[in-house]
């Protein structure tokens, strides 16, 4: 249920509402927009009768049920997009976020060097996997910790701050401790206990979407971590299955203009999972920012020849530099912050 | 097999080379490119070593054996783009060509009004179905001939030249009698009779991807079309078939860079079909201007609440007019040529 | 529409309302059930309150509407299993057809011993691929009108008769005056002109599933075949295109109950197309007789390794035999007559 | 790497060699045939050459490398198929284990009634949701603990073991102190950590499918769970995610063969999440058995229509139990014990 409050509402009064909607066995989630305030009071569907004793306190002006399954993710409850702010990097209401880096930290020299000059050709946030998933057991399950702490020493050296994933809902303390953005991973976006877990951290979320996972059940799943708390959600579209094999995955372009339609968080392509050639990925990048997308997350490799994983999918420094000036260029059209 | 010709070869030789090409029981086709001039030869694979005969004539310079399954329609035998040029509309090569019209011919007024506001708006061909194909055997099945008729004198009055879908291998000659260009639909695209026959009649083709063809069977079906003679085939990516039911099919903007790097062949792109949603036509033309796609098949009436089929997907004639306005703003960015 | 008749209506009465039906602008198909004769009344559906004045006639019980898109097909117009005699072989109503032969009619040699042999293991019709379509234009493309004359010669030497593939409207006639029963190919299950010419030329059709047809597209093409008179329609299941690789297609064995649910037409399973593997073969013929389907179509070749085309899906004839025999034992278990 | 040992080769020798390999570096894991013992080694690929000094040691008769990328799941190391046996439930090597029971745990007298009531009717393991997990974070989520002590009560008055869905790797003992068996979801087929916990915790497991999860990639899944030790991994394929909507998943039976010849493990089928409707359930019960599943765990529930989720799939406790009166029936064909 929204509750939508009069113009010029004290936060005092503000807060009151956000008691008793507590009290009455809701989660409040209060919204500060431009125009107006309103207070999303989610919780079981079947006791929502029970907020309608809100109308009549004098600073409420109505109540607006929202239809969607997703509540706190959908437009209904905020029509303003939301931009996430990560020193530096803006993804959302105009910002076009550039992520780039390795797949996996391999070392010191490989992941500093990388942050160093993606940095100078303009990304603004470095990617790099110290925990990594592999369908084998017996795979590079990447450096974990000491990943973590290469990672924290790039982003010194660079200035630049990092996204990372974390797998094990036990390591969610030990990965933001280090990162300032948290990755959700394709396969376990409907792992519902990590996606609590990083929602009660409160640091930022890059949730990727699953192999299969359809719009909706993609919102649902951001659904659970903004109803923990954690408001700043990245959406991040990465291909998905299908009999096509020309492309490792197939990139659902269309998926950017839907979720403009239906929400108001940000949302990313990532061309290098989505194809898995590196010759693909600088088109499907015009492709985004042309169509509206916030951002893109594509994979750099100093050495791609050389990579411990995916290095088939990874730009060279130079070819990413290439795709920067290009995009800068592109960005007159629609006039997108880079 | 492709037979490279030295360079200056005289066109009395090119003949006779044809000539024995033929008599060893293959199909030539002469291939003049700007650099080079090349004959294609092919046939049934189990002969192709009768061929390197043709090694010893001393116009030719070497063989080179075609590693793809389709031949023709490989950038093997042809590096330089295909530019399909129909009557002011051209497609590929930097030419970015734009069709627009309703998914089926209504009346005379609809179409020629439609006609002559889309060209003013920018548009450089027509579309209309005359002959539908329809999953109900009860449904609209189009105007037929008369569709025909209406869409030559819509032609008349915009001077735009049109395109039409047809069905059956029966009906090529009725059809291409009035068309300009010929459609091949999605759920004839392994027709093989069908792709025969209008490969035959020589006329250009927009072979639209079946919903579950892959981009390899795809070229395979163009390649029955060019093998027949036709060499101006426009491939058109109009979403495949996959889980996700926001759109009623998932556009395989992927299908842009794949094509351009295995064909010579121009690819368009269908965002009517691909999403089922006006809203989603604008970004994803965007989308495909911006990754290098050769053109692009938008659904347009006058009227969308009351047309026959596919309203919910069509333009309005205004719509249009903004989208062209920002195609041609964004058309700076890559030069592509509107 | 189905306008029910009461019990004893006469057979002239009968024709009186079939000549009314027509004559308000819609097809009338008589179906003599056991228990009812009902008159189908379909074509525009904006045209049927004109059939509520037949409720006058004395003869006439009630009007039903049909709510399914498809009529003829579905279960509402006749509740009782159809099933399709052809010589000795049954499909439906507890009959389970069992049709058996190689991808590819090659010699004569290979035809009239693969039908001899299947006979003596007990199927009872021959299949056989005369006119083949293939991704490629360039492979073998079937002996054409020669391989019907040897499929019909094995008719001769086996008595069974045979079911093969028509690709063209223009050759249903041909292949019609050859062949016992006409298979319509996974891809041309959307080609409506075939499906309509087919459904004219009257003699029973096996129609193939596309690779991503949904049941109810599937059913709406079984609807073109019947809507033209033709009563005797064999739906087949072969696979649809999945992202799994094991297997060449993904056989939907629940379409067998959801298409019994939804019509009276009967269900059988092509195993060998839907895997691309011998192994798989037997246990999901299997499968299929245990879930109630209505037969099976193997490809079974004499030698499997020098087939020219699906070798590694084909049978042996040894192993088939073995085959026959678990199915005769597994037949006790729901009473299918083999 | 295989390491077969001698005939007769004692038990002391067989501890020193799996210490051998434990000091290369390797996890060494016995498996104990009828006719030979094996000892699979299995780490990091790199380092395989090392374990070639082994050959020297009097008892090994050879190394043999594992070809498929899974190595404790494939059959490569095993031939013999493994019986996972829990209190009176058998699957595999012809036991067909049927497992029963409400999606979820809702109150006493509906659990404890319902198995009593499946296990008369045959059933030899109860099913019963305590965690669920649910697209939205506002949907029931299961009784949690509440829930697994009723399913304990529930085995104490019927005397069925019981499965249980465990969700977080923190509940891994929770869920492991109640149940009998773990049942890994779909969600959660990739989600490592808890793969690898609930395989260093021991119990057998229930591993089924995730949506688009492949064949190869699924024995994958396995292998994590063994090779932290546990040897008890029962797979259960449920229906993957594809374009058809007539069924909300498609039940993948193709994957009962494949599974058989890739690996020793028992597959059992779930048609009830497969297809979403109850009247399908049983049909492809019988498909299961025919074509040499190892069980089936179907959803039944004393009144459908007031379960709190799923009802529309389940099975009431009279259809479950003609549904086994057809099962043991079917048996007869391929001697399954039931």
């Amino acid at each position: 249920m929204i509750i939508v409050l009069k113009k010029g509402c004290k936060k005092r009064t503000v807060e009151s509402i956000i008691k008793k909607v507590e009290e009455l066995g809701f989660k409040a989630h209060a919204i500060f927009g431009v125009e107006r305030t309103v207070i999303g009071a989610v919780g079981d569907d079947r006791d929502k009768h029970l907020l309608y004793a809100l109308e009549a306190i004098p600073c409420v002006e109505k109540l607006v049920p929202i239809l969607q399954p997703y509540k706190l993710a959908s437009k209904e409850i905020r029509r303003e997009p939301t931009i996430v702010k990560v020193d530096g990097a803006s993804f959302g209401g105009g910002h076009f976020g550039v992520i780039a880096g390795p797949c996996s930290v391999e070392t010191e020299k490989q992941i500093v060097e990388t942050a160093i000059r993606v940095k100078k050709a303009g990304a603004r946030m470095l990617r790099g996997g110290a925990f990594k998933p592999r369908t084998s057991p017996y795979a590079f399950q990447g450096l974990e910790e000491e990943g973590l702490k290469l990672l924290a020493r790039a982003r010194e050296e660079s200035g630049l701050p990092f996204v990372t994933e974390v797998i094990n809902p036990e390591d969610v303390e030990l990965v933001g401790e280090y990162a300032d953005v948290l990755q959700i991973g394709a396969r376990n976006v409907q792992n519902f206990s990590l996606l609590r877990r990083v929602g009660k951290f409160g640091k930022p979320i890059v949730l990727k979407r699953g192999m299969s996972t359809t719009i909706q059940e993609f919102l649902m799943s951001a659904e659970y971590v903004l109803s923990e708390g954690c408001k700043d959600v990245i959406l991040c579209e990465r291909g998905i299955r299908t009999f096509e094999n020309a492309t490792r995955n197939t990139l659902d372009i269309s998926a950017v203009p839907v979720i403009h339609e239906r929400s108001h968080l940000p949302i990313i392509i990532d061309p290098s999972h989505a194809t898995g050639a590196r010759n693909y990925v600088p088109p499907l990048c015009f492709a985004a920012m042309a169509c509206g997308a916030d951002g893109i997350m594509v994979e750099v490799h100093p050495d791609p020849q050389k990579a411990l994983c995916d290095g088939p999918q990874s730009l060279t420094i130079e070819d990413f530099a290439v795709l920067m000036t290009h995009l800068r260029k592109l960005s007159k059209f629609n006039g997108k912050k880079l």
